[in-house]
């Protein structure tokens, strides 16, 4: 079982993920390890068996666990979250220890091993924003459930253990210090300005124009004004939406579309550079605000993060961090790349 | 110059380091730089031309930016933080800018480009803290600096851009926010013990054992109960000590040793991995504590980092770190690495 562990200085929790626990040693030869190339993959077509059984998958008639599907989501077989029975939580003289209850899927974005979303076609694109949409539904109702987030690790230095395209959800029992953050700084503008701080931003974004990359007419991508790594970069809704599970059929399509002109930017101008994104949407519960409804202060958005630099001794030690580029010098290389190829492939 | 532009939403602050900067287009061909060797090293013996003039160096008897050093500091070529005479500061309609004052050096650790800190002769690794002192004691007077932060990065992974074992000043304009979230969590452990939280941390974990790799008469390595990476390690003072800057002769020597024991048990036992560090202590100014004597209440402290390990988007989507270790494996693989060939050097 994942253990959460919390630091006696800071109050962070850790997961202590013994579910896939590595033997100390096995770190003096990671590097050739990771080289080692799987040649089974058990995310493509007749190797379902690899997998756990699926939790749920969009097909046109075939049998569960079987080939013939168009999203496939699994259980991840190295959870760094479990649900169980009797949960054992202790605290020690002087430490606090939690199970690290809740689930960890694996979304499956096509039966195609090389096509990450960004080469995917559009409708197969929105099939994997509608999986995300179907299992957030899904698990929210929960009640040991505080924050669910929908992640892609894309490369290996990235994170990406695993080549064949995927995201990944995790269902966890308390709301992220970084969310808390962002909803005390929501909360803090909203009481200030009686507006949700990411309405003003996309407004203010949309008027200036300057960090502005690509734009659909329901959604926009930008890059922050204080982008933290080269070409870091937000998709939002221009409209106020609190909530990433209320988006609806007509949405998932731009919004696919959207990301994926953004992806292909960067897979066509940067050479497919591995990246990291995540969704940021309001906790399915455990939080409130004196200030006033959470859902007038909070607007989901994707935030992603290529991987183009190190993060070093700097950034770790102060979480303040050193990006070598200007935000506006990046968006004009982003928009110069076109989406020619794209529209033809 | 260099600028601090704050998120509206987390608050968080980010430095736009300019100096350093990069055209967008230069990261499609990152990793291909990355290889290309510099041959000429400036920190080596007979380039001192090659950085910008010291602005310390302990040397028997040779002349300033000569050869003959034994330890050497001299400004970043492309510093993260500068001081300017005017400083020029912008509120856009929505958005703040700070400049980047502050300064940025480099410690070259000895005069060998190979060697290095776990390496070196004992003499020589504590001169390297010798420097780390006299520098802070040199820059904390300044009236605009908040905070100073001494780190190394180790290996290209790690971040180092150059080979040759140098460790990095940062002297900053602000206290950074994991600084004042450690002060917080520790006054409010002291206001609810009365107790120095590291002095507790230290005293339990010399009582159990599990988590110490090793110890001398005033200083203690061990892996935290809430490790967020496999080999996390911390260095502390036995007794209650909030300040670096306030370390004694003795101190620097056993300091250096029991850092040495840790990185040589690195070098040896996992393959002289890539590792960042960073020492924590009290900011030398802009801080207060309703809750007591800001002296009594932090310790100062080193964090060392190896990156053995990808930070990917659930970390960087919640702040929460997933570990795929237990710190009382790693401790007592650590333990197992024998220093008997580094006594025989």
């Amino acid at each position: 079982m994942p253990e959460l562990r919390r630091d006696l200085v800071s109050g962070r929790w850790v997961v202590i993920a013994t579910e896939r626990a590595k033997r100390p040693e096995s770190f003096s030869k990671a590097i050739d390890e990771e080289q080692k190339e799987d040649h089974t993959c058990p995310f493509c077509y007749g190797n379902e068996h690899l997998t756990p059984p699926e939790v749920m998958a969009y097909r046109d008639g075939s049998s569960r666990d079987t080939s013939g599907w168009q999203v496939r989501v699994v259980p991840n077989k190295y959870p760094a979250f479990t649900f169980n029975e009797e949960v054992h939580n202790d605290d020690f003289e002087i430490y606090s220890m939690r199970e690290g209850i809740g689930t960890h899927e694996v979304i499956i974005s096509s039966p195609s091993h090389h096509n990450s979303l960004a080469l995917l076609a559009p409708e197969e694109a929105a099939l994997v924003i509608s999986a995300y949409r179907d299992r957030y539904v899904a698990l929210k109702e929960d009640e040991r459930i505080k924050f669910i987030l929908l992640i892609v690790n894309h490369g290996k230095t990235a994170g990406a253990s695993l080549e064949h395209p995927h995201s990944q959800l995790f269902a966890i029992p308390t709301v992220p210090q970084l969310i808390q953050e962002e909803l005390k700084g929501s909360a803090k503008f909203y009481k200030d300005t009686g507006q949700c701080v990411f309405c003003k931003i996309v407004g203010y974004e949309l008027k200036r124009g300057i960090r502005i990359i690509e734009e659909t007419e329901r959604f926009v991508a930008f890059a922050p004004y204080a982008s933290r790594i080269p070409f870091e970069v937000w998709i939002a809704p221009k409209n106020h939406e609190p909530r990433f599970e209320a988006i609806s059929e007509e949405e998932i399509r731009e919004f696919a579309q959207l990301l994926q002109g953004v992806l292909y930017r960067f897979y066509i101008g940067l050479g497919d550079p591995p990246y990291n994104y995540y969704l940021h949407t309001l906790p399915c519960r455990g939080v409130t605000s004196r200030v006033g409804d959470l859902e007038q202060i909070y607007h989901w958005h994707l935030e992603i993060l290529p991987k183009l630099s190190v993060i070093a001794g700097f950034e770790l030690g102060t979480n303040i961090m050193i990006n070598v580029t200007r935000p506006e010098d990046t968006v004009e290389f982003l928009r110069s790349v076109s989406n020619y190829q794209r529209r033809n492939l």
